[in-house]
């Protein structure tokens, strides 16, 4: 642009012609983004996701009544908001829409349609603590269109259990692994040096002393010496199941 | 085991039915060990990675010269220490390995044989002080079969230029990206909120104040809120090609 | 001071002349400090504000009912503790002063005058989360006497509606821009790129994980690389806003 | 866009209609893109700044050469490297433009014509340490297009010779002050409480023990209880010059 | 396997050569294993534990009625919980079980034999408020078969007291200390100076202000210069008896 | 005390007396003192250390030459400082002591006699870049009179040969196990489920990004799901290995 | 101790001799300590202070009833405890005790005579939220035998205020000041750049964002510039009174 | 002021009254303030002090060729830089000042007059490498008229020679003490716990792991539970020493 504006101004060029210019630099910049509009036509099939955790019962039901998406997520929901809520949701339901609450993952489905398949995904947790988070994630993927397989009480069973379970996925030809962990969170870093396929690793806020919060957890993922591993933010089953359905996705 | 034992005491079976059930059962958890080892026979392929910072130059060569690996790398290898090293690893030249040092990346590639292609992916990074830590990943990428197309000046051109790249790299259908990012760490939110294929970030050590060492970077990676991001260790290039690999090789 | 006791010790000048010089020394520092005084005239007019938080009841109303200004705010008040405080703020009214308490923004306006205007602000907000900060600020700057644009579902309509708000409010012409943010908080990066006015980032504390307390957000904004912007503390709406009117004073 | 493309699944429209309807749409958005670029015109004028630490002298030559901008700033370039590079940047001089190093502020200045003046500010430091922090400051301010009143020995000389400089900088007409501390960092507080245009502070990572880093510093100015205060980056001389200039420019 | 597998495309072996030396391969890595195991039969004894915190009331009903073990514990489980879930447990007396609640240890015992007897520990304690954690290690200690001595008001009666409790605990022959501190958390440093036989630190987050969350009764363990002494984690009073357990176990 | 003064105050005794009880009480507190001190007489054999860092030469030369210890240890000694200062230590050659000087773990042995033999311990450590720390625990264990077995190289070998380096120590009967390990830190959990010994656990200082300084390590060690397992200070071979030698000479 | 059973192994000394020697030794050294204890002496007067937080009410009843001190203190007692143990302690009065609780400041204060005068100390806090831990200071250094002179509200009134409060105390001769301060805690500093007697600076949990917990405060404290400043932990009052008082006492 | 501006706008004053009260108000502010500096007059006696980190050599020698104090101090200079810069300072020596460098405490003494004597302190160090802030204290309190007995060997030696240390400095009649402490900070409790004078602590950088830096002796010395002890910022001799003989001045 400046260089348009220097040759106005040592008159190499005339205004007209300056503005055509600067208009067209823009629109080439707009062609650009509109294209990328177009690839990202892509994410149609993800339901959009509303975080009810810090929005006011009223402002949460405003949102929820006037989203105009089909098929979407209310995460972070307690059992106790939910029954505070749910008698304003009615009109969804003359909607045509079905409303299924899951306590366990704390999350509101409101769908129209079923989702499209796009692959498997195994989730595998620890401990009984972490089981709302792997919930958070299961349900989200299944929303997305994967299919999932899940064990949680490989932490319980033993080395023994967790051989097992991760074979019998593997059979089932799942194509990313969700790890949930708290504590020290040492499990995807396992589970990685075991398989081949993607480990999406998911710190919990399952801790106490030096691991509350799950800072533990997220640093040791991070700094995990095992291959195939990528970590998201603690607590964050919903963003691992995005992720893994982003990867089955592109694969198509 | 426990049970076993307890049979053992309640005279139900006798010493010798319990060593052989014993015994069993820990074959039948060797058995599935040993499956899951030929599940990840995939692996084969990927180069092995030698971390040389914290090992003396001694130790160094003598992990070099007995690698059994026909490919493998060495990573964080000073220019400085490469030169020191060098004349110390005629031997491998002579084994028929070719050996390519590259000092943007502080990497060492002792290579036998070309890797095998495995698909495209694009690496973006914003300013000119993350290159070290982007070109680490493309070697690593590329020694793992990955095309890699990368575009190191996003930031500096401005959101135009960068708009422009991720488009092109859009049409020569990478299938993931890397975004490398220092100082506030917003490009990887940025790139996932432009496109449809998993986006890995990678933060880096540069900033100064509250991002000196890069947990900033990192932070504002792990809470985006864009959908589609999963997040490395600080400066770890490495871990983000491998991943980036995985995913390319899992969809054969 | 010390050359003089020492000129005295020395008996080159009295004491008399000691006392004398001493008082003379400490007069001039007083005149500065009273024509500083004048320059912040200017001031009058920025309503006092009366911090709720961590007072009890019984201290909150005391402070209110002799708070010798015309017109002055209670912030960080509770809708609960609003309702068991009110009762005894009657005498305020039949002192001809006007009362109104908003929840969202928790702030108690209590005032006898309008406040003279100085100008227009912008404020935007990306999540329902952060608008009771945003709220706080906006309050906060029309008592100031600043007239307010809004805008808070930035973020849920996407960077389409963003571009358009900001256009908008920059075509009324406002002076300065509030951009309130938790998460990751790179809303007020993305707007100081996009404008050429001041931009006064303000972190809020929604966030969870890393993202927990609001420092990410803090640390995003103050590790901006964008121009033009400076940042308030955590959840700081009331800073910001008076930030703003600062500036807009200083302006006429 | 999917409200389009599901009335052209329910056959509502055609093809081509949604062809042109999701043009149509991209093309409002760009439009908007395209304006705020018109507003951010203004912004001609800011010197361009380059970063010189975590760059090669290689690469840091190739990008001063190759810098389109008639005026631009290299910061934070140490004096060794400075006259490490100079010898590569005569083509500059060739070219017409004015080189001059500042080896206080760690400044290279590259310049054709004499940046527009905008206005006054004033700049204090407490401490002989921040002086490096300020004089970035005053050069970048003085290039953007400042005039600078400075005084960096105020906590030196004490309250006294305080009250002083901020009285002659307010009769000079100064618009912002600019108050670089560390150790404490109480400065900007002090000046805050005494004056009414804005103030901003700039930690600095002079100090030990608690204050190494610049954190407390930081944290103080953030957590201040004096009205018109904003804070920058520890060590960001840069960022405050700029921000300083916007609000100077945004008064025209 | 890799070199197999090179053997194998070289055509030195055949294909059936291969298989059979991969599992000859496994089967010894497995064999390895298998003998572990076979070591870690010392660990029969240790009642298993089940962490109350973060688990529903259901989830914990279901895991304590399936757990195999005859003898476990349930710890971090509050009163209140421990009334709410008692009548879903009678099945375990039915089945033989003896069931005893402890709340200030919050730990539910459930026996069927008592552990056998493995030597004697000393427990010391230095505040009131440590005393829930030190009584979580008494407990788990004496269901792992110790012998406790303890004294939990060795600070309240000052340093004399404290010579006399540890003199008194030698002379009954204690082979370990566990001692217990919040706050600055040096009473283990004393008493390793005092003794010669192992110390197990075991910092309380019984602290405030610097000291919240117990972080520098951690840190002040950790960096003790007394000898013979090693650290377990916040309030892990069940880690430091496990370990105490191991040492007496080892011995014999 | 308080007592005694406050009968004297009421008359009920005389000064005479008050004095007799005073110097009794205390007597009786001391002879406790006096007995723990015999107690302690069991340390005699550990060597004596000198820790270097932070020591001017000439202050550690004075140190070393005035040690009234037979054996003693300077740890944490550079090569550099060691060439630096021995020929000022030629005197303890001529008072018939033997020095040993060992780069790796930077320790110069001092000794008279060689140490009494108390026991069996294992080390181990999964990277190169930890040998040094690993290397000051082995000559520390071995001063104090353990024989060591060690195995450097786990972590390259894979989990095989982990399992088999754990099972050939045990069968050597070694009766502690001490784990070094930076980066993730997870190696001294995954011992502490295999075998039924007392593990200490050692974090060092060897990580990157989220994993500098070694804080990654000792938080998962502190937070290890893993019974039968203590944790020293990062880098604290010295310590683990006292710690280790208390446990082996309270079993005699 | 060494060198006397070197000799008794060298045959210098006999067994009798060596034990006659090591008793003296310790005699001496229980000699010094006695004699401490006599130094001590000075401190009777002190209240002994019970910390009711962390503890349970039947806990704290035991110890109130049990304690042996005729003046006592029981801090961080909240109004509801109070309240719910007051009942159980009649016995206290009915031994000729007075009781009396202060709800601000969270003390009950037991006591049976008035303590003795030391002197004068000065409290000044700047907001009304620091109230109870100055109170806690208030109360305690009155206990203490302290005569104080307070003024909370200084940073209400502003810096004019202030001057005249610090100017009063002093007329009145205090001996030292306490000051209390949350937020940015710049008042300590303040304080100290006008007087010449020792400050102790507490700082308090009052802040937001960055200044949650104390931790802005107590770090602008210990980094202050200001001569003759010395700090307390956050929120301990009860140490800044003990501390003053220890002052005072030390001075007759 | 605002009152008085309000009367002048309703008419009940005139504009020549409403300057005269303004004035008169400010002259009230103005003569406290000046009161206040009469107080302070009993500083003279202290030494100014010069910081020489993080200054230039340049602004160093200017700073001290100006410092207008007949007695002062240059802190923190290292002997390198002395030397580069006592050339330059003889123009002092012709002034008839005194110059004595001292390499332990890096510190250089510029003195006219023997400062007066004001009492006696104590000062204990436990560490050799504590040594350089304990002499630092030593030399600052001289400076300030303190008689100084010290003690820097008392961790080495053992209790017994603390013991012997203290009670000879108490029998010295030291009036308070100053405590240096680097690695885990707990001399100064146990010497507060001790004897019944003030205690000023000093955490030092001295430690490692989690110690490094000297939070951890900072945290134990805050979080303390001895009573009489107060602290300063970690490295902070001097500011030890100013506040001790801030405490002696005050006694006089």
């Amino acid at each position: 642009m400046k260089k348009i504006l220097n040759k106005l101004k040592n008159n190499e060029i005339s205004v007209e012609e300056a503005e055509q210019l600067i208009k067209t630099q823009n629109i080439l910049e707009l062609e650009d983004y509109a294209k990328l509009d177009n690839y990202r036509s892509l994410r149609t099939g993800f339901p959009e996701a509303i975080y009810a955790e810090g929005k006011t019962n009223d402002d949460l039901i405003n949102i929820i009544l006037n989203c105009s998406n089909d098929n979407f997520l209310v995460t972070r929901l307690t059992n106790e908001r939910y029954h505070l809520i749910k008698n304003k949701l009615t009109k969804l339901k003359d909607d045509g829409l079905n409303l299924k609450y899951d306590y366990k993952s704390k999350i509101l489905v409101i769908r129209k349609n079923n989702p499209k398949k796009i692959g498997k995904i195994g989730i595998l947790s620890a401990g009984t603590s972490d089981i709302p988070i792997a919930e958070e994630a299961r349900i989200v993927a299944e929303e997305s269109g994967c299919e999932v397989i899940y064990s949680y009480d490989v932490g319980i069973a033993g080395i023994h259990r967790l051989f097992k379970q991760i074979r019998t996925m593997l059979e089932e030809n799942v194509e990313v692994f969700i790890v949930v962990a708290g504590m020290e969170g040492a499990l995807p870093s396992v589970v990685a040096g075991l398989v081949d396929i993607p480990v999406v690793g998911v710190p919990t806020s399952v801790g106490y002393g030096v691991g509350e919060g799950g800072y533990t957890a997220l640093n040791t993922m991070l700094q995990s010496c095992a291959p195939g591993i990528a970590v998201v933010n603690i607590d964050n089953g919903f963003g691992a199941a995005i992720f893994a359905s982003t990867i089955l996705k592109s694969k198509k």
